[in-house]
């Protein structure tokens, strides 16, 4: 179960230590220009050793499209690509063999599979989301196409949390610092504890909010296919991901329905809108036209730089240390995978939505 | 879309007004004997009427399974099944014919299909999840014989939270009372707040929380298909669910990772645990044996016993108002539905399972 | 796996001897006027008992829609609907519960599932075809929209072969006598030698052709999806068809490739055509706007009214010999079913095609 | 919809004139030991340029596996695969960027997505077929720890048939000539035929017939997914191919059922066995352990080295002659493809299998 989405649909491929990883994007529709250098920025964006905050592992990554464009623009055939593993140090790993890391999938792996590939953690290694920023460039870009936008942030690391709502802010700022919070000195604040933490050789975690504007109304469908659903499944398959919620979400549990109530007006060029927007975009599983927000709650990484204890395959008691370079705070590398896991679910639920009516 | 799972699918039809809601249960296995009594009885559960906090009306709800059992004992053939709609009060809606209601599907429905049903909510009744609690009883008997259970309650009315986890209580408890929590005296001030509210001609909203126990190890997939990620998008299908966590959740992202590892130990059988269980019974995507435990939360619902302001299908200013039996607080109807879903969720992942090794 | 299609999903369930045969189809767009009395005539062309050759059996199939319509009209919710098992003669079937009869389906399922429902043959009874009459009764009328339009016919019995290709005949004729082939003449002798069959208490196999005209440029998918894929796919899973060949198919492999070159053209208005068309519409997997035509071999059925010899469930010797009503020739009820398939694959792809292009 | 199959899944990419053609494997079982040089030698025989009765073109494909494998055993993980392009001439085809040929995917393609991949065919080329091979590789080593066997060898070409049946042959010795056919003399025939049409600047079509041995009891599924439904459509998503049967197929239906009848017996071991196999190793739908045999018809490819009509981009009439070198007739090499396609069928129907029964 690799592949996501009904339509559009993104199959991945690959581990940390194998040759490489990537992918095949199918359903993207013929006639689309590809921008191969914005999809390439999407790939910079999730990669480590950005800056002081992430892991220092100076990867490399640069995508090879195999197939399923001619002159630059998609022919409806799939999209074959890869990115190579050029920096492989398995030796690394070579104490990871016989044992069980805690919080990580060593012991479910291995019990699911009977074996696991121990280097790198496998297929469980973060590098499996290149593919997904892949296709999710792709996706963003026949978007782009409807007006459809897709802005991500850091709203909270640890306990400091971003305040108010996503529209008293610039999200482009966000870009301008590390740690991937559109407020300058939040952002210093969070960068500043992801500092002492990563001293610590500890985590933490946060949130990442998105926002989805200008998509059409109409997506989504009334039941199983909800559109929050179907974002919800997105989210969540990230991994780290504890959490999901949009529209007002746990926040809105303790209010009245009266106060909730998003009324209805029309705008200047007669389209229906609505006074608020507590819905979060979505009504009944369908957009509404209102820009859609959610937020995704990641847990502190369970690969820490001290020793701990754990239990080695045959159920010993031992000790480990994760070596190497690691993320003390997956958040602003998960902005961009947020973003285009968003990206493919709106775009497939696009595709879907042209079957609807005769 | 109208079908939920992979191996095990549910496939639902049916409006509040038309003829019937049912649905076909595929994939279910040969050879389990059901309890079309147990089945019943889930739908018991959640039928209007059953205490002074939810909606009056008097379903009474009668499943006709029309398929797929030889005397008592599921043949691996699709279960058909269906409950027949014997409360048909169109007239009621004929006043919604014309207008859009805030917060409800009804405009984003017309604005898809380009018509709706507007009798009694079309699809997006409450009825719809009629059928889920079927789905769900037939997935929770298969599930019984391998040792799995399921359990939801409420856990949060508006701003009255169930103090504690989920060991804390005896859940078996939050069958006791009207509201399905597991403390009587949270539950009172539950409903006595429900009651508050319903006077007032207004809603509340809450959280459901559930725990599934003796899950086995090995269900889930490493990446799209993790198992929390299926748990997400099961809930976040249900009306007026806007968030989801699991473990720790949203609670968790304030912590340390080293706050947060579970520690392995073995039992005395000498079977693999964890200390604690901050996973929240998933790691890597994939269940470890340990409880799983998750949240949903619930908006207030958008029926307003009340006049409000809204538009009508030319989007010039009107005004609603709610008539009939509506709930105020959709909790206590949503645990036996949050508990079907998880059934046929893990259950399903349970099926795949099967595959995994050679 | 009882559900056919991918954006236009029919999923069935029944057997003979339970309450009801039905199914639920999902993904027809909204906004289709649907005649009912259309519908019902489709069920009544496979319907037992219209004739001599066919089984006695006077089974008064009505259908009943459950769900999805409104005023008439398709509201792109999922349209359920049930068709009673009125006539069940359950102790007709007694002295098959202990054996398996040769050729059926008796021994697989008992070996797959562990168990059978003996009763009338269960799921692989002919009345599962009831659901598919229906479910390409509503592909049919939305396809019309479109102009497209199928006829089957029955082409051979036995070895009575029609002679020439589809377009030396008045389709619609076959409707005309009971073994619904286009030409009287052949008809009578084909009905003469199932007459005969049946004296023999025997059967007797033969060949389903099928037009598609109208059908638009574009639908199939290059690879695995080819639209004669999904055809041939559709037609094996009818009971007893035992082969499908499309265009110049079994007969054309002795051909060169020069005799068989589709040489372009275009019509008075522009059109692309092909001056033959050998290929049966499809290039490349893809329809070229041409007739598509393609033929379902189907066996002589194994219910004999005779008796053979065959084993017990415990695999001891014994004999075996139909008693009630049975058909000593599928074909003139096939050929609806046909239909009814051809239709369902065609609009599926038809939506599909929806989605290939920006 | 580049996918094949449900739990067994291959998902292909890629033109003759891109990168690379590759795919990805997903759901193969975790614990499988892959030989790679039996993939290669797969491989190998859907190579060109291995006699002089297929196309001259030296390609030389290895493939190389990017994920999945540990140490050589399968790990549960995607196979992510590729065979590079090395050889691209793709000016050979600049003189079809502009027309159309007969027959051809050119008009059908261009008409659905709006543009094409002139080159080499684009995604209809044969090259396509490399992925399947692979993808049949590791499905074939899979089955064979269950003792299933599949082979396939040339049964017609052109109006020269193959007498008797396929268990008149030792199969083994297809492998011995060119063209692939179990019987020396018949071989010698056909290959003196094609070397004809080659001359004439012509193809010609013919038959692949296949046998799987070993087949358990128990794959398909009753209704759409009968095993030989499954296999039709696997089968007619080849290249060219234009007719299926099984068992007595299109030559059984002049029979009596009393004829066809396979009637039971039990072996020295006790296991229920059939005295004959005119079902084909198929009853119901499901495998009943007999040997499974079917049929698979080629038209002659339409890529003629001689001149012919057609028309242009705009419709106008003009002339083309194929460059290059290519096959005169494809069924030797469609003997590996049509094995590769039947290996992931029963294979992904053997996983399927597993979870029918509680």
């Amino acid at each position: 179960m690799n592949t996501f989405g009904e339509i559009f649909r993104l199959t991945t491929f690959g581990e940390s230590h194998g040759a490489a990883v990537g992918g095949v994007i199918d359903g993207m529709p013929a006639g689309v220009r590809i921008d191969l250098d914005a999809v390439q920025k999407e790939l910079d964006r999730r990669r480590p050793g950005q800056s002081d905050i992430v892991t220092a592992r100076a990867e490399n990554d640069r995508v090879q499209i195999l197939s399923g464009l001619m002159d630059g623009v998609t022919t409806g055939t799939p999209i074959g690509f890869m990115v190579a593993n050029s920096q492989q140090r398995s030796a690394d790993y070579d104490t990871l063999r016989d044992l069980f890391r805690p919080s990580h999938a060593d012991y479910t792996y291995t019990e699911k599979y009977g074996l696991r590939d121990h280097r790198g953690g496998g297929r469980s290694s973060a590098r499996e989301t290149i593919s997904r920023v892949v296709g999710g460039a792709f996706a963003r870009q026949a978007l782009a196409l409807s007006g459809v936008a897709i802005t991500a942030y850091t709203s909270q690391v640890g306990n400091i949390k971003l305040p108010g709502s996503y529209d008293d802010y610039d999200l482009a700022a966000a870009e301008l610092n590390a740690v991937r919070c559109p407020d300058a000195a939040v952002a210093e604040q969070m960068e500043e504890l992801i500092r002492d933490v990563k001293r610590d050789g500890d985590t933490v975690g946060g949130v990442v909010s998105c926002v989805i504007s200008g998509c059409p109304v109409g997506l989504g469908d009334p039941v199983f296919g909800k559109l929050h659903a179907r974002l919800a499944a997105a989210m969540m398959g990230i991994n780290a991901a504890h959490g999901f919620d949009y529209g007002m979400g746990f926040d809105g549990v303790g209010r009245r329905g009266s106060e909730m109530a998003d009324l209805f007006t029309t705008d200047a060029s007669g389209r229906v809108r609505t006074l608020t927007n507590n819905s979060g975009g979505v009504q009944g599983g369908i957009s509404n036209g209102e820009d859609i927000y959610f937020r995704v709650a990641f847990k502190p990484v369970a690969t820490l730089l001290r020793e701990i204890e754990t239990i080695d395959k045959e159920h010993r008691p031992t000790t480990v240390k994760a070596r190497g370079r690691h993320d003390p705070c997956v958040l602003p590398r998960a902005v961009p995978i947020v973003e285009a896991m968003a990206a493919m679910t709106v775009f497939d639920a696009m595709l879907l939505n042209r079957t609807c009516r005769i």
